[in-house]
């Protein structure tokens, strides 16, 4: 990540008006019934014409073959080092279900799971309970009191929950309870260096206490913990980009991690349209250099492997994209966090297909409408979506000459 | 720059003649009166009949978004890592006037400033100075003699200048002086590690001395220093790839880059055309492996925001290449050092179109003519600039294979 040492030194305080619009899971693939994939076959006057005056591109969120998560996905689009930046998937369950994670808290991953008479686990998530089943069993373990430390436990989806630890001098660096196979006992808490033994000690009592109360439950009568982690405390946009930047999203996971880069989290409704959420944007226009908009339901109806439904959403998308050309951006990024093909029902690897219109520094090339085969031909090449913030900052003229 | 190692490993001393033409500033933007860039436009028969023999593709100086000055964006091109290459600017403002840096001189970047009575800065930049309001305050700044070392003052442009001290064991590791701010004092010459305390006594001796000489002038009555650096005693190119190196440019900055990397300054004049350069080539084309070729209009012409003056520099090149081709080089590169389009009156990240030229060993593609949109549709892709080099030697056949 030279970029960023780069964007440091190099990002300006003036320039033009950033917004980068993404669309979850955006790319796909052709299913059986269609020559095109979702993108290339949803009706997109708008994004097609801004694709033939602009440049486009293909991203790679991680590197070649490998599918992200959200987490690691959003802060490559941020610029930041997915890989190497060390969030734990504990602080990314915790952004995503909303919890208000402080400073200083250590956060874990938590499934149920089913040990046998001796302790051993027999189910490493407890017959795959559902979020009703598991609901209860939360609110129990939540009442959990232990000394040195105050507890919280939140539900995440079925046998998931989230397991919080708020005192004085936590250390996050403790291995996962969790053996990853069955036949094993859960792992005793233990602390990855001598720093955090005392914290060690903490969440045993913690786990000691959660057996004790789940111990005549069926199937949920144990649990294990994973990705112990705490706030890492990213640089943040205005240190490293001199931008003030604003999210608008509806999803807590996307509010979270753009907390973490240290943009300001405008208001959102749960059931907020593209429409509602670009009206926002319209209404902060002036207050803000840079706005991270997401849309949520590209993603969701590829999981759900609707592919005309996820054509309906991008063309929504479409319909209401002129509210944010009116407010005359210097530069705006179309693009996903990944590719999410209905096809496949899932996040997958496959690049996504990017658009930078910028109609002062653009580069147009030879693409003549918005979608993954056109973007394999684009002049952005393909790059590592961490490039992306990078080009960003250049097309607003935001970034100074490096060297002389 | 694993590249580096490699061509250590397995630069051979025998192989082909390469050319490496660099149209400073190449790359380029359609105006608002124009669909095509400013080297799309112009009329190059040859180079388009060698794009069609040969191969194109995109370099990026640096990275994506990141506009190089010409010391870095050199650096790549010669195969260096243009980030971790430690040439100082102040380094590189000696080389950028012709003046004569020594092993072991040390230079800085010098500006001309404004302060109040308490010593206060008001203006960082002395009401920016012209060149001819410079000139006598550099005399006599010149004139200063301190213990210890010798010192140069030599003229950039308008308020700026170059400070060089001549003296045994100067050490370059000093923190600028400029606050960069007004309000603040200069601050003083400060030594970033102990080694290098010596030195900033004698440079701190030097600016009281400067502070003196200027006390009644107005505006520039202070001066600010910065990018102290010494020779950084790069590889050179005859231990790097084996190649006996030529460099045949007008400019001093780019002697000064190729003198670095060790290549041999063959003699020019200060208005030599493009024909006159390459009948220097023709010259020594007997006595070196490698010829650097610079030139640098077609960079100036962008800066001066004359779409049309780049494209008569470009086809006045176009119209004497044949000299060079005359000479049967096994390789001939033509590409820039960074984009300069007429449209933005300074350099840009945008990246740079570059031709491969080996009639033994190139792999056409479907580009027909030179230009960015063909590039970006060549068959060598988008690359780091300092890629170059190493497509330059294989494509002379100058690499043994690595490993077994």
């Amino acid at each position: 990540m030279a970029n960023f040492g780069l964007m440091r030194q190099l990002a300006k305080e003036q320039g033009g008006k950033i917004i980068l619009l993404v669309l979850d899971g955006l790319g796909g693939l052709p299913d059986s019934d269609h020559s095109k994939t979702t993108l290339e076959s949803a009706h997109t006057p708008v994004m097609d014409k801004l694709a033939k005056e602009g440049s486009l591109g293909l991203s790679h969120p991680i590197s070649r073959g490998i599918t992200p998560g959200s987490g690691p996905a959003h802060l490559a689009l941020f610029g930041y080092d997915p890989v190497g930046t060390p969030v734990g998937r504990g602080v990314l369950s915790a952004l995503g279900i909303g919890f208000d994670l402080k400073d200083g808290d250590l956060a874990a991953r938590g499934n149920f799971c089913s040990v046998d008479g001796s302790g051993f686990i027999v189910d490493r998530r407890a017959g795959r309970i559902s979020s009703e089943v598991a609901y209860p069993l939360v609110e129990k373990l939540d009442e959990i009191e232990i000394a040195g430390a105050k507890t919280f436990v939140r539900p995440v989806k079925e046998y998931r929950f989230m397991l919080a630890l708020r005192a004085e001098g936590l250390e996050g660096d403790l291995a996962d309870t969790d053996p990853q196979v069955v036949g094993k006992k859960p792992l005793p808490v233990t602390a990855l260096q001598p720093g955090a033994m005392k914290t060690a000690d903490l969440v045993q009592n913690w786990v000691n206490e959660a057996a004790q109360v789940l111990r005549d439950d069926r199937p949920a009568n144990m649990i294990t913990l994973r990705g112990f982690g705490q706030d890492p405390n990213l640089a943040k946009f205005d240190d490293v980009y001199k931008l003030n930047a604003a999210c608008v999203a509806v999803y807590p996971m996307y509010k979270g991690v753009s907390r973490l880069v240290g943009m300001e989290i405008l208001p959102t409704e749960a059931d907020y349209t593209p429409a509602q959420e670009f009206a926002v944007v319209a209404k902060y226009w002036n207050d803000f250099d840079f706005f991270f908009v997401h849309i949520k339901p590209t993603d969701s109806r590829g999981e759900d492997g609707d592919f005309e439904g996820k054509k309906t959403v991008i063309e929504g998308v479409d319909q209401v994209l002129t509210d944010l050309l009116d407010l005359n951006p210097d530069v705006l990024i179309i693009t996903g966090d990944h590719s999410t093909p209905a096809r496949l029902k899932s996040h997958s690897w496959h690049p996504v297909p990017t658009l930078i219109w910028a109609p002062g520094t653009h580069l147009p090339d030879a693409a003549k409408r918005f979608g993954e085969r056109e973007a394999q031909v684009g002049g952005l090449g393909q790059f590592p979506a961490s490039d992306l913030l990078p080009l960003a900052m250049a097309h607003a003229l935001r970034l100074e000459k490096f060297g002389a």
